[in-house]
C-alpha cells in the first residue's frame, strides 16, 4: 500500500488487460472452463493460506475498530471457501455466450448479415468488503471472455491478493494470459480515479457498494458505468386481488431478507380492498416485528400505525419498516411508482388479466411481476445463473446482469465480392 | 437566441420530455405511425414556409462567411424536402420493436420469466448542420416510443424550428404529447452543458458531428453517450485471394464516397500476393485520382508511391488518399488493425474458409466482413432500416443503431403467488 499513486503502474495494468483481451476473445470454452475448474480446486487445496491472509485482514480491521457485523462479512472459513469453489464450478457449467451468431439474413445486395456475440473487453470491478467477489466476479468475466481489473475494499486486501495469486496459478496451468485477472496493487482512492479516466483501455466499470461510492464513480468516470443506486420496490394490491396471496407476498417481500435491494419497501393498496386487507396485513407484518408507516387513509383503518411522512415514500429502509399507502386505483399506483420508485422491481397482485397486462406494459422497472414476490428479481431466480451486478439504468442492460450482459454483438457480413453501387 | 442560459427553462424542457414518456411507452403502433404519416404529409404541404425559414438560415450563414459547401449542406429545396418526407413514410413502415416479448421460460419455482422490449425514455440528440436530422432522428425516436430533445446547429436554427412546429401539429392532430419532440430554444453552448448534467431526466445522449464535439460531450456528460469518434477502416487481401475482386473492393471502399466513415483508409496486403496485386490496384486507384501512400515494401514494388509516415496508419483521410502496407500474414494484419484501427469496419478478401472464420471471430470491430466492401456497414444496407447513429463503443450497441437499439429490455414475471423460500 502506497500513499502516492504510481500512474505508470496503473496504466501498465490497464494496457496489459487490454492486450489479454485478444487472446481471451478467441479462447475456447473448454479452456476457460478448465481454468474455472482448476481455480475451484485450488481454493479448496489452498484453504489454509487463504484463511491466514484473511486473518491478517481481520486483525487489521479490529485495530481499525470495524464493527463486528462488518468483520463477520469479511471473514473466510472452510464453509465460505467451499461456497466460493462451488460457485466457480457452476459458472463453468453455464453455456458460453461468446461466438453465438443470430439474426443471419440475406440482404437484397446478396450479402449475408448476422450478429456475433463478443466480449466487452476490459471490465473494472470496484467493490467493498466481501472477498468472494474476487472469485465470482472474476469467474464471470473470464467465462464471458473479458479481462478484469479488480479493485476490492482495503479491508479485504490480503485475502483478495491471496485469491488473485491462485487465479494466476490456474490461468498459467491452462495456458491463459495471467493479465486476464489483475488486482489493483494499492488501495489508494486516487488509483480508482486514475483508472476511471482510462477510457482507451477499459470498456466498462461495475461499482458494487453503497450509493455514495456509485455516485462518485459516475461523476468521475469517462468509461460507461453499469449502476444501481437503490431499490425502492413496490407491491400494488389491486381491486379484486386474492388477499391471502397479497399478505403472503407482502410478508415475503419485507421479511424474508430485508437488507437486500429487491426487498419490499412500499405497499400500495386499492381503496376498494383496504378495509378487508389492511388489518390482516398489518397484523401479519407486526407478527414479524415490522413497523408499518401508513398514509392518512391507512391511519383511518388501522388507527395505531405510525403516520407516514413525505420522506417515507422514496425511502429504501433495508430494514423491518414498511410504508403503506391507499390509492384510488392502478393509475394512481403507477403514478406513485413513477414519482418515488427507483426503476428496480414492482409487482401487482391481481386477478384481472387486463390490469396484469397493463401493469406489465406500463411500469418501466427492471423487473415487473404479477402475483409473485419482489424477491424474485435476482439473477439466479430469473435464470441468468450467477449475476455480476444489477442495472437500474436502461442502457446496455436493465436488471440483473449475467454472462450475456457481459458481452455485446458485432455485425458480421459474408459476401462474394459485393460492392456498393 | 439568448446569451445567458435559462436553467429553469431547460429543466422544464427535460421534465416535460420525461413526463411524455409514460404516454409514449404505452402508445399503440398505429398512433405513432399516423403521426409519422401526417408529418410526412405536412412537410410537403408546408414546403414554402420551410424553404423561407431555411432562407433566413442561409442568409445568416452567408453573413457569417460560411463556406459554399457548408451552405450547400444546409440548403433545403423541394427535392430534399420530398426526401425527408419519404424517409418518414419508410420509418412508419418499419415494424415497432416496443412490446416484443422474448426468452419466455418457466423457472423451477414455477414463475414464468421473459423479457419485454421497452423504450429507453428520453434521448438528447446533438447534431450539426443538416436540418433533415430534425425530421428523421425525431421520427426514429417517436417510432421507438422515446421522447427526444433536439439540439441542432445554430446555422440551421430557423429551419429546425419550422420543422419542429410541424411535428407539434402532427402530434397534436393524432393526440400524442407535444413534448415527445422538443427543440432546445437556444443555441448557446452552455445550454448543452446544462442538459448533459440532467441524468435524472435524460437517458441517452447521441452526438453527431466532428470528433471534437463528441469528445467534449463525453467529457461533460453524466448521461450515457453513444459515440463514434472516427472510422479508420481496413481491407486485408489474403494469400490466395481473388485479386480482381480485391481490386474492385479496394476501389469501391475508397472512391465510391470517400467522405463517409465507412470508406476505406488502409489496405493491408499479404506479401505472397504483393508482386501480383500492388501494380494493378495502384493503377486502378490512380485512375480515380487516389494518392497511394505505401510502406517500404510497397515502395520496392511500386517505386513511385508516396512513402507512408507513421501518422498515415491511424489517419482517417475522408479523402482520395489510401495507406498501403504489405504484411507477413493475417496475424500481422490483425495486429495492425488492433493497434491503429478504430473498431469500426474491417474486411478480408480471402478464398480460405479457415481464415475467413478466424478473421470474423478475432477482429472485434463493429462490422467485420468477408469478400464485401466496407461501405456495407450502414443501417440501410445491413437491414436495420434507417439509422440514428453508429456506435464504436461496445456498451449497449456496437455499430449502426436502428429502432431496436433505441430500446432496452425489462424482465417480466408471471406468477401464481410464488414467494422465495
Amino acid at each position: 500500500m502506497t500513499l502516492s499513486i504510481d500512474h505508470t503502474a496503473l496504466e501498465t495494468l490497464a494496457v496489459q488487460a487490454r492486450r489479454a483481451t485478444s487472446q481471451l476473445a478467441a479462447t475456447s470454452t473448454a479452456s476457460k472452463d478448465r481454468a474455472l475448474e482448476r481455480m475451484a480446486q485450488l481454493l479448496i487445496e489452498q484453504e489454509r493460506p487463504l484463511i491466514e491472509a484473511n486473518a491478517q485482514d481481520l486483525e487489521g480491521g479490529r485495530l481499525k475498530g470495524l464493527s463486528q457485523s462488518f468483520l463477520d462479512r469479511l471473514a473466510l472459513n472452510p464453509e465460505r471457501i467451499a461456497g466460493m469453489s462451488d460457485a466457480l464450478r457452476q459458472i463453468a457449467a453455464f453455456s458460453d455466450p461468446v461466438g453465438e451468431i443470430t439474426d443471419m439474413v440475406v440482404r437484397p445486395s446478396g450479402i449475408q448479415v448476422g450478429r456475433m456475440r463478443i466480449p466487452l473487453g476490459v471490465v473494472l470491478m470496484i467493490y467493498e468488503a466481501r472477498p468472494n467477489v474476487t472469485a465470482d466476479a472474476a469467474a464471470l468475466c473470464l467465462k464471458s471472455g473479458n479481462a478484469v481489473i479488480l479493485r476490492g475494499g482495503s479491508e479485504a486486501f490480503c485475502a483478495n491478493r491471496a485469491i488473485v495469486k491462485l487465479w494466476h496459478q490456474a490461468l498459467l496451468e491452462v495456458g491463459l494470459p495471467q493479465h486476464a485477472i489483475q488486482l489493483v496493487g494499492t488501495t489508494d482512492r486516487a488509483a480508482v480515479e486514475a483508472l476511471l479516466k482510462m477510457e482507451e483501455w477499459i470498456d466498462l466499470v461495475i461499482p458494487r457498494g453503497g450509493e455514495g461510492l456509485i455516485r462518485k464513480v459516475v461523476e468521475v468516470s469517462r468509461i460507461p458505468v453499469i449502476k444501481h443506486y437503490k431499490g425502492v420496490c413496490h407491491l400494488y394490491v389491486d381491486e379484486g386481488a386474492d388477499l391471502d396471496m397479497a399478505v403472503e407476498l407482502a410478508l415475503n417481500g419485507k421479511v424474508q431478507r430485508p437488507s437486500v435491494c429487491n426487498s419490499l419497501e412500499t405497499l400500495l393498496v386499492h381503496e376498494a380492498v383496504a378495509d378487508a386487507f389492511l388489518p390482516n396485513v398489518v397484523a401479519a407484518l407486526r407478527a414479524h416485528d415490522v413497523q408499518v408507516r401508513g398514509c392518512p387513509l391507512t391511519q383511518g383503518i388501522v388507527p395505531d400505525v405510525v403516520p407516514a411522512q413525505e420522506t417515507d415514500w422514496p425511502a429504501e429502509y433495508l430494514d423491518l419498516i414498511l410504508a403503506l399507502k391507499v390509492v384510488g386505483g392502478m393509475d394512481e399506483a403507477i403514478e406513485h411508482i413513477e414519482r418515488y420508485g427507483s426503476s428496480h422491481t414492482e409487482t401487482i397482485v391481481t386477478e384481472s388479466h387486463h390490469r396484469a397486462q397493463a401493469f406489465l406494459r406500463r411500469v418501466n422497472s427492471s423487473c415487473v411481476l404479477v402475483n409473485a414476490s419482489t424477491r424474485f428479481n435476482d439473477g439466479g431466480q430469473l435464470g441468468l445463473g450467477a449475476e455480476i451486478g444489477i442495472s437500474t439504468s436502461k442502457l446496455h442492460a436493465f436488471g440483473p446482469m449475467g454472462l450475456r450482459e457481459l458481452t455485446t454483438q458485432k455485425f458480421i457480413v459474408l459476401g462474394q465480392g459485393q460492392i456498393r453501387p
